[in-house]
C-alpha cells in the first residue's frame, strides 16, 4: 500500500477513532453512525467524515461503518497490523513505569530492549536493561526503527544524535527538552510539565 | 492582571520558550537574540515574535530579550508564578512514576495528594496515597483546580464526574479514552499508545 499523504494531526485523530471503535467492538458493536463515531471521539461528523476519505472511506450513507471493518482499515493505514518493535532508553523512575505499562503491547508496539547507563538488575522489569554500548547491536540487528527517550535532559541530545545515526527514525521523547533530529527522523515530545503548565493558563 | 486571550497552541510555545529561557539562565546568558531563542524552542523567528505579542512583549531589536526578564513575564502570563496544587488520581504503575517524578514541583506544581482505591501502604511514595472517599474533602480545603488522572479507563468518566462537581476545572487524563466534561473545563490528554502509533504512520 502507498502512504497517502496525510497531516499529523488527521493521524492523531485516526488514531482515536481506533480507540473508540475497539471500545465498541468489546461490547459488540457492529455498525456506528458517524454522529455517534464522531461523538465518542469528541471530534464534530463533518471532521470525522472528511478524515476517513483521506484514505478513500466515504462511508455509505444512511448505513453506519461496519466497526469491525474500519478498524480493520485504520490498523492498515496506521501500520499497526505487525507487532513494531521499539527500545526505551533510560530506565529511571519514568522509563521503569513505561516498561511496565502493558497498553504499548496491546497497540502493536513492543518493547524489545531497554537501555540505561546503571545496569543493574531489575527484578520486577519485564524487559531486561542493557548497557548504553549495546545499543547500535540490538537496533540494526532487530530493525528497530522507533525509541522511546526517558533519559535526562542532559544526556537526551547526545543520545539522539547516537541512535538516529544506527537507523532509528522516530522518537518519543519524554525529556524536557526540545531535542534536534535530521530531516526524515520524526519526533513526538509528550513534556508533563508543560502540559501541566498549558492547563494552568487557562485556569487563571 | 487579565487573562489575554491567547490560543492554546500558542500557550504550548510559550511553555517551550519557556524551558529554553530557564536553560540560558542556567548557562548564566543574560540577553538571547529572537533568532537563537526560535532556533533552540525549534520554531521560526517569525513565530516566536508573533507568539510574544499576545502578551505586549515586542522585543527590542538588535538588543534581543533579557533573559531573566522574558522569563519572569512568561511565569506570570503561565499562571505558574505561585505553587499550583494538583492531585493524582490513580496510583498505578504510571502513577507511582507520576508521583516521584521531580519535575513537576521544579516547574511550579505541587502534588497536593493522590488517591487510589487500593490503600495499601507505598514505603517509597513521596506523598501519601488516600482512600478515594477522601477526594471531595481535600478538592475543597485546599482549592485545587487540577487533576491528574492516571485510572484505568473503566473508572475514568466516572472519576472525571466526581471530581468536576467538587470545582476541578483542569485535568490532565492519561487514561486511553476520550472523556467528556461541561464546559469551562479543560482537559490535555497524554495518551502513549496514540504517540507511538502517530509516529509509526510516518515512518511506514
Amino acid at each position: 500500500m502507498t502512504k497517502p499523504d496525510i497531516p499529523r494531526k488527521t493521524v492523531y485523530r485516526l488514531s482515536i477513532y481506533q480507540r473508540c471503535l475497539q471500545q465498541l467492538r468489546v461490547n459488540h458493536t457492529e455498525t456506528v453512525s458517524s454522529e455517534a463515531l464522531a461523538k465518542a471521539a469528541g471530534v464534530k461528523p463533518s471532521q470525522l467524515r472528511k478524515d476517513l476519505t483521506h484514505f478513500g472511506n466515504f462511508g455509505t450513507r444512511g448505513l453506519g461503518y461496519n466497526v469491525e471493518g474500519l478498524s480493520a482499515q485504520l490498523t492498515e493505514v496506521l501500520g499497526t497490523a505487525r507487532l513494531q518493535p521499539v527500545i526505551l532508553i533510560g530506565v529511571g523512575n519514568l522509563g521503569s513505569a513505561l516498561l511496565r505499562y502493558a497498553g504499548f503491547n496491546k497497540e502493536g508496539f513492543e518493547i524489545t530492549a531497554a537501555f540505561d547507563r546503571d545496569t543493574h538488575p531489575r527484578p520486577n522489569s519485564p524487559t531486561a536493561v542493557l548497557a548504553m554500548e549495546e545499543m547500535e547491536r540490538v537496533i540494526r540487528e532487530h530493525s528497530v526503527k522507533m525509541a522511546i527517550i526517558a533519559v535526562p535532559t542532559s544526556a537526551a541530545q547526545g543520545v539522539v544524535n547516537e541512535i538516529v545515526s544506527y537507523g532509528i527514525q522516530a522518537i518519543l521523547n519524554f525529556a524536557p527538552t526540545v531535542i534536534s533530529v535530521p530531516d526524515g527522523v520524526w519526533v513526538n515530545n509528550v513534556d508533563l510539565a508543560v502540559e501541566l503548565e498549558n492547563l494552568s493558563y487557562f485556569i487563571q
